[in-house]
Parts: structure tokens; C-alpha cells; sequence
């Protein structure tokens, strides 16, 4: 059993990733810290917890493991990275704090100043692009929930330079907001909502920008249900048709655990829909085309999961020497 | 045109009393307040008042008016009573200060220690009891959302010697949490629940048991619509039939303007349901009974309509010697 | 007091219809008709109808009126028209039976053969592009929800010159689909979805199309509320600042009594949503623009409303003489 | 490996079943039927079966199990019995046709006359009160999903004689009903419900009754949520405090795998919620008392797992002799 130890339990991507690893059969959580919540159970903040026996403590009270996650507020790990990094000789970080390598990019778009080098440390999280580097590397970013999405639709088109420039349509679920947040954020006004909360420049646009090598606009809306994100973004492909785009994505993807193509010419469940996909580590992606040289491609996720911990677990069962999936073969909760 | 003034107009309650002022025929806003807002649009905080040309001001700045709401959080009215009791003749109040008249129960629910003389001279601002009163009244103080369901459900049995004790299941939307609320308010954790948040002794319970003159036991579970408030409450009827209930409820509130007897045979829309009140300022009630000396009472309506805002209004329109359905005619938006 | 009469009263369209012209202070209805429904009362399929006496009569039963509105399903129009035309001198037509005159595109986008003729009678029923030929009109057809919302947040670029094509992405509510529909549409397969169900060709795109006089592809996702439309177009401005965008929007809309410019830096409700715009009769519409040549074009109503019912009630106003904002004051519910 | 069969997969609590034993370590889904679907992949219906590879077929086709699961529509096993029981040694039957025994009350709450000892041939699926009649049963009847919630939640006070006679208060999310279900389900109409729609006689009342050996009256409400069920139950208890009531409930189930007893005098998880609970095969119970005689009793559950196919599992798992648990450890989905 490999000793794990999460660093900032206490929000939605910290429980899902205790839940994970509480029912992981190949490591044991030997801590989980949070800044305000040190002796209470982890289980009266999460309650798929109950039962786990798990306690908050202080980061001071860890002990050394064979990998930590870092799940804390965003902007938290830089901080704390040197602390907690002689921890463990892996390290796997789910805040954005090292998403991004290029530094000019990370101050245009959070305003932060990171060392070059420091990113540079950090492999992106994301198996299906990156698979080699995660098995070797010390340690790794698992990117943003909607970058996740964005990348993996769109990534067969990128790598045969089928794409210029896209302009990237992210939807989110309220989850992603986290458990502490305004009255915006409330049951009573978050209900329902419509809520184009970024027309431009999300931070996690950065990130797609960064890993396709192309120019991304990304708009992003807050959309009514508590899990999920869906990227929809429209590319013009010319002369190649939909068969020869779809099988550019089977070609991608067709061995991989956890990414499925999905386009059926019928049915309730035809393209990427998140909320089939609730609690499963699944990125569902889709390519659809019409005979006039568009092409709609399409992503969905569940934010907490393949977006954020059951991502970081993925890269945690790569780092670690352990079978890919393990962990992670929740088929999704349908319907819910 | 009458002038009336809202005191504390930063929330849901305040909002949707000043949607509702603002398009009556009959009277005119001319002031709002709010202890944090002052001088900002009111529209920013509540969409629905866009183009109203209104701004939140401080209560040192109001001018003297016909009548004055009072909508700020529960607990503010004591201490602003004399202050702003002076600025009109008349004061409907929508916190809870002054909805029980008993000082021992209010003290046993609330923890707060009230003068029985300043709470005496508040009407219960329930037109369909205390209609004569509330005409002649300086003062009056609308009861709680479930409390006026409840009530209006169970009047006719009440009034009718029929109940003894009863056990008031209540349901209730989040609006009714307020606008800045914790955590456990928020969407993600707010969705879908059946919270019981108060099995024993809500606040609302103390009214329910003054008005209707027995001993009550309520339930209060966190249900998830946004707006809406049911109560289900099951008594004992002995030899008196369906047949004879239904006529009781259809002789008390045949003449109400805002009151319905709604108990179908078949259909989706047989019983009240807070869903088809939207807006409205509707309570529907109802009562089943199956041949074993056992009842159903219950009672749907719009928390921030008929439950606080319309029913604040509706005082007004009697307090002011205006058509008392004056400006409450919207007849609910179905389906939302 | 006008005579109208509503043909096909039985859907979400028609009892939203229903209730407008109840509560419109200068018309009466005269008659309602339902194939199925003939002779039951309107209010047990519609909740806010209760209290209305309405019931369902054939359309054998009809009496002459001022005007006739058609709400039955789509592609029923047609057979009817000459019968139903008799009836009033004027029509208003919420089916899309005669939305598009272009019978080529009407055939590739619907399959069905119009007679140019017949369609090029219709005047489209958006009141801030033909207002004066509504005026003067026998007879008009009211565009869909997406496409009035598509089309009143592109035109004044459309006018300028500033659209060559466009990719407008669509997010429609559940109750655009109607009361009837199989299990897809049910709660529990429909709650919380982000279905793409037309990622090209949706019948509304032709709309757009010829309404605006380019190029449009459309993509439609089914989301999760009940009501609400919202569209979202990124297109590509050139040199034109925020500033000048966001000038010409105020320039066409600022007196249009159902247009609102709302784009706001900051705040919870910052760009159109239409979960602030239930019941009620605006198209909001919004644009910004990053510095780099693109901008983001918003809209967003109540399909039942201002994209349907209530835009035919603004048509009716205008084609019986009446104010134009006539019993469409409502501004909206909110929270819900 | 187990051989196993599920008769009637197309709908939600077969889909449900099916999810759990694809997952389920030690059988293998040697068959799976639907009337209409014989030939399709179950994934077209259930995306979580998506890389199953399952097909339905006909019965008629189905070859010997170990046991079979029967999931049809309430009122289809009784035909099929004979069939269907030939294939396995043992059964289990998640309809509602033999959950009651007394033949009497089938007939007074399913109009269906039944011959009483076939009935008597199934054990009650409830291993909590009857694991040891499971065990060597060949034939077991899963309960329903509110009787399986109100049982549990009474049944340490019945066990004592601490009830006479109870008013349960159930509340039942849309996947109760069903994928196909009328325009009363549909997404608009169904959405923000608080809809009674058993105030008396609901057919799971009977099933309480017959378990609890006490007279029972339950009102079941329609509430927006898409699973979960709870009940709610106001008891009085005399002179038996809190302290000595939740005594009861630890004793009885503290070495229970499934069901937990949950009242926490604070934080925002206090009483049982199914909110916690999706995809888990918990019943989570509860009891807290007043000073004045009253206590409530809650339950709360996953009506398609612990209520349905979860349940059935958990059935199979001991009559085959595997351990209870297995298959059925998630711990819940949250927040969804």
C-alpha cells in the first residue's frame, strides 16, 4: 500500500479526491490537512466520508509519504510548495498555480509572477497527451476542469494541423465554484442561471492556448447544474469530412481508459453530456460536421472527477507504478 | 397616490415588495433603505426593478410618508420602531418582531424578551382573520411563510372546534434562506436536498399555535425549489366526511380574493402546490379525508408573495382604504 | 373592448398566451379551441387560467373576432388558414408554418412546400425591426425564441455591415419543447442536461438567416431550466472598440420599451440571463468586446414570452391599435 | 462465478441493476430482456452501460442462472413466474407483484387478487429485518423504495412496542416514476413540484403496515429532486428520551452495513438526507425527540439503489452465499 497525504481537504475537489482515495485499493491516506478545520472529521464536511475515520490535521503533523496532493484554495501552492514538497518525492498539484509554464502568460491571465523554472518542474496532468512524462515526473498539474475538456475535443485536430484559431463555448456547473462562496453563488440566484460570467480571458483559456498551440477564445457560462462542464467549440475543416474526422478521434483515442468518442446518429444520448457522465473518470468527446466545411467538437466531464480528482488520481496511478485505472472504473450515476 | 417608504430593501423580501410597489396603481414609493446600499441602484441588487430609477438612501434621509415597510432582517424592527414609526402613520412590518403576542413565547422561541404592550399593539396582518382590524390598524406584522399556510389550511377545522393538537409538516424553498447565506445555502449543497432543518420548535410554530389556539407540533424540511412554501398536515376528523370538510373550507374562503379551495378528483393540478403560485399572491388550500376518520390539510403558496410581500401589500391596500387586491392581481407563471 | 380568439390553447404557448389576453385591460377573449380538449375547462390544463371560466370549444364553434392568434402545434397552420382566416380580419400566427418566405429554404430547413405567396402575407413579428408594417398588417408570423433572441442581439451589427457569417450558439429550456414529449424529455432524463441536440441545421437558423441576410450557423443545446433562451455569438469586429459597440446597441434599442442594452462591468447580473426575465416581456441584449478584434453578441428572454406569447401580444397591440407595452408590463420574477 | 439474469432491463431500476452487477466482482450478467428493445445495446438506454457490451434479448432466448433478477413493470411477474422461475434456482423479484402477503390487503390496495400461498413463497428483501429467511429463500420480493425507508426508520420502535399506530410523510424524487411516464413528468411540469399526489392509500403503505404489524397512514409527496426518497414520522414516545431512542437505533444497527444512524446535534449534515446518499446502497435513520413527548423518526435512501436495485443486490449476495457487501460499497455521490 503507497501512503498518500492531501493537503487542504475541506473543499469539493478535496473530498471527491478523499473519496477516491479512501476506496483506492492500493494506497492508504495517511493525512489530509485543512488550515481551519485541524481535529474535526473529514467526514462532517464530506459525507461519503462517514465512516472513513479520517481526521483534519495541521500540514506541521504530516509525515512523510510516497505522494502528496495539493488541493487547496488556488494560489495556495507556491507558498507551501518547498514545505510540503520535501514531504514526498511525488507531488501532484490540482490548484492552478503551476498550470502554466510560460510565465508571461501566467501573469497576463492571474496576474501572478511565477519563476520559469519552478512551472517548468510541473508536467501537465493530462495522461492522454502526456502519458510518458507523467510516469517519470516528480511532479505534475492536473489542469482546469474546462481546459481538460477544451483540450482533449480538440487536441485529433490540433496535432494534424487542422486547427488555426478556435473560439472555445465552456459551460460549468456550480460545483466548480466551490463550497464557500458569495450570494451570488446561492441556491436562490445560482438556480437556473444563464450566467456568462466570462466573455473573455478566463484563466483557464491559458491553459487550452498553451497546449494546443493555438489561438483560443474562450467564453465561458455558469449553467444551472452542480457537476459537469461541456466545451462546444465550432472549426472549419475544409474539405475533410465528418467520417474522416471521426475516425481521426477513434484513431486518438480509441485505446485510451477514460476518453470515449461519442457521436450517435440517434438516440437521447447522442454527443459528450456531462450528466451521464456524473462521478465517472470519463471525458466523453464528440465531432460532428455538416457538409459546408464546419465542424462541431465537442467535450464533457465532471468537473470534481476527470477534471480535477479523479484526474489527479489517474496521474497518481502513473507516478506511482500502479494499473491505470485502478481507482477510477465508476461507470457514472444515471439518472440523477 | 400614496407615498410609502420601504425600510431594509437589500433582500429577497424587500425586493419583491418593491417590484410589487412599484407597478401598484395606487401608491408610490418614495423611499428605500438600506444599511449597506445607500446610494447605489436598487436594480443592481434586484434586476426586476431595472429602470426604476431608484436608489437605496439612509433612514436619517427619509421624509415623512403614508406608510412604512419594514423589511430589514429579523430582529431589526425593536430597535428602530420608535424612529421610524414616526415617519408615517402607518407600519406594516415584515420581520418577525412583532408577530406573537405572548411575551413567554416569544421568549421561549425567539430568546428575545418583547414588552407585551408594544407587541399588543400589532395586528396579525392575515386579512383573511383579522381583516375588521387590520382596516383600523396603525400597526401590523405579517406572519412567517409557513406560518400563514399553515394557518389558512387549518382555520376552518380551528374555528370549528375540530382540532386539538396538531403536527405541521412544512416545506420550504430557499429563497426563504435569504440572500447572503452560508455555505450550506450554497447551490451545490443546496440543490436537490430534503433537509430537515427543524423537527422540533421552529419560530413559525409559535404563530401557528397563537393564531390557531392549540397545541402544534411542526416539522420544517429545506426542500429544492427556490420559492415556495407547502404545509401537509394530517388530523383526525372523527364522523365528519369528505363531503363536509370541503364545504366548511369553501364557506370560509368562498368570498376570499386570495384564497382557493383547490382538491381535484383527478388531473396533475389536484392539491396545492406552491409550483402553479409563482408570483401570485395566492394560498391555495385543501383537504382530503379517506373513510377511516383521518384528514389531509394543506396549504401552497408563494413564500415572498403571499408569505411576506403580497401579503404586506394586502395590508397596505386595507390600511390605506385601497381595493385590497389592488396591485395583486398577477395570477402566477406556470410552468417555471 | 377587442374580440380575439386563440386557436390551438392547449400547450405552454397557449395558456401563456391565455393568460396575457385574460389580463389584458382592451381585449376579451371570445374563444379558445383544442382538438382533444373540447369542452373541458382551460384552467385544468392551465393553473393561472383558474377563475377564468374558459373552456376548450371546436373551431367549428367559433365566432367572428377582431383577431385570431394560431398556437397550435407546428406545421398545423397551413391547413387551416382559410378557414380560420375568415374569422377576423386580422391573424397573428405563433407556429412556423409561415416564419420563412424563402420557399427553398423553407424546404430544405422544414421539408415542406410552401407557396412563396402565401408566406410573403406574413409580416415577421418582431416589432423593433418591422414595427411599421406590423401596424398595417393582416396578417404575421412571430419568429421562435432562439431566433428573436439571435436575431435582436445581432442586428444593429447586421445593419451596420458588420456581420459577414456567424456561428450563434443556442441554450434553450425544457419548455420549448412542449407539454407532450416522450421519455427524453422527461425529468429525470432531462433535469440537468447539457444536450447538444442540433449542432447544425435547427429550423431556427433560417430564421436568423434571412432576417439578418448572412450567413449563420447555429448550434442548439437543450439545458437545464424550464424557461429561457439565451443566445451567444462570438463574431469579429475589426477595429471597433467596446465603446462603439455598445453605442450602436443604445442608438437602435434605447427606445424600444422591450429591448435593454444591459451590459454591466461588474455585479452579479451583469449580461442577459433570462432567469431575471421570467414572465416577463424583454429581449435583453448585451456586447462586449476584448482588444483584439472579437466581441461577444448576448441575448436572452422567455421563450414563452417575448419569444413567443408576448411578442404576439406586442403584435396584437400593434395590429389592433393599442399601446404597444399593453398588458405586457410584467418586469419579471426573480429569484425563482 | 455467479450466473445471473435480468428480466426487464429497459427501465431505471433495471439500468440501475444492471450498472451494479456489470461491476459486481463475482457474477456475470449472463442475460438481460426487454419486450421491446430484443436486439439494441443496453447502452442506447443506460449510458453508464456504455463498453458492456450487453444486448437485450427475448426471454424466450434466455439460458439457465444461478439466479434471475425480475425488473419489469409492476404487475408482469406474476405472469412469467412459472417461466421465469424455471431458468434459476433462485429469484428475485424487484416488482411490486408479491411484496405483500396478506391477500386481503393486495386486493384492497393493488385491486389484484392474488393467491395467498404463492405470495407466501417470498421473503420480505430485507435483510436488516429478515437476513437469515434471505439466506436460504429461493424466492425473495425487494420492498418498495418509501416502504423500505419508513421500515427501517420505525422498525426499532415497533420492534419494542413503542408504536401504535403512525402518519408517515414520504417524499419521492421523479426516477420513482419511471422513463416513460405522462405529460405530468415531463421536465416543465414536473420541475420545483411539491405535488401530493397519495394524500391516503399508497400502495407502499401497505407493505409498512404488514412489516411494522401497526396501522399505518402515509402521504406521499412528489418533490423536485431526481432520486432520493425520504420519510418522515412523528411519533410520540412518552416518557422515552432522545438519549434512550437513538440507544434503540445504535443497538439495532450498529452492525448494520448499510444503514446508519444519523442525528448530529450540528453542521449542515444533521438528519438523513438522500441528497448524500446518490449511487449508495445506505438507508440512513434518525430520531430525535422534544422534551414533550414527540420524537421524529427519518429515513432517507437512493429509491434505485438501497430502494431497488441495490437492495436486490444485496438480496442476491446472501442467497448466494457472497459476502452482503460486495458490489455495494460506494459511499454516495456528493454534491451532485
Amino acid at each position: 500500500m503507497k501512503r498518500v497525504v492531501v493537503v487542504g481537504g475541506r473543499g469539493f475537489v478535496g473530498g471527491e479526491l478523499l473519496r477516491l482515495l479512501v476506496h483506492h485499493p492500493e494506497v492508504q491516506v495517511t493525512g489530509v490537512t485543512s488550515d481551519t478545520q485541524a481535529g474535526r472529521a473529514v467526514e462532517s464536511a464530506h459525507p461519503p466520508l462517514r465512516g472513513s475515520g479520517l481526521r483534519y490535521s495541521r500540514r506541521a503533523d504530516l509525515e512523510p509519504a510516497d505522494l502528496v496532493f495539493l488541493a487547496g484554495v488556488h494560489g495556495s501552492t507556491a507558498a507551501v510548495l518547498d514545505e510540503i514538497g520535501a514531504l514526498a518525492p511525488k507531488l501532484v498539484d490540482l490548484t492552478a498555480d503551476f498550470r502554466i509554464r510560460d510565465p508571461e502568460l501566467m501573469e497576463r491571465y492571474y496576474g501572478w509572477r511565477r519563476e520559469g523554472e519552478r512551472a517548468e518542474a510541473f508536467v501537465r496532468g493530462l495522461p492522454e497527451l502526456h502519458r510518458k512524462e507523467i510516469i517519470d515526473a516528480d511532479r505534475v498539474a492536473v489542469p482546469g476542469c474546462m481546459a481538460t475538456s477544451a483540450i482533449l475535443s480538440l487536441a485529433p485536430l490540433a496535432s494534424r494541423g487542422l486547427l488555426r484559431e478556435v473560439q472555445v463555448d465552456a459551460r460549468t456547473g456550480s460545483s466548480g465554484s466551490g463550497a464557500s462562496s458569495g450570494s451570488a453563488n446561492s441556491h436562490a440566484l445560482r438556480s437556473g442561471v444563464m450566467r456568462v460570467f466570462a466573455p473573455f480571458d478566463h484563466r483557464h483559456e491559458a491553459e487550452v492556448m498553451e497546449a494546443l498551440g493555438v489561438d483560443v477564445s474562450m467564453t465561458v457560462t455558469a449553467t444551472p447544474q452542480v457537476r459537469g462542464v461541456q466545451t462546444v467549440t465550432k472549426v472549419g475543416v475544409g474539405e475533410v469530412s465528418e467520417r474522416e474526422l471521426q475516425a481521426m478521434y477513434r484513431e486518438d483515442y480509441g485505446a485510451e481508459p477514460f476518453v470515449r468518442v461519442v457521436n450517435s446518429p440517434r438516440g437521447t444520448y447522442r454527443y459528450p453530456d456531462p450528466k451521464v457522465l456524473l462521478g465517472s473518470n470519463f471525458c466523453d468527446v464528440g465531432i460532428v460536421a455538416d457538409n459546408r466545411g464546419k465542424a462541431l467538437a465537442m467535450g464533457g466531464l465532471d468537473n470534481l472527477v476527470k477534471g480535477a480528482a479523479g484526474g489527479a488520481v489517474q496521474c497518481m496511478n502513473l507516478m506511482l507504478g500502479l494499473p491505470e485505472t485502478c481507482g477510477l472504473t465508476f461507470p457514472g450515476l444515471h439518472p440523477v
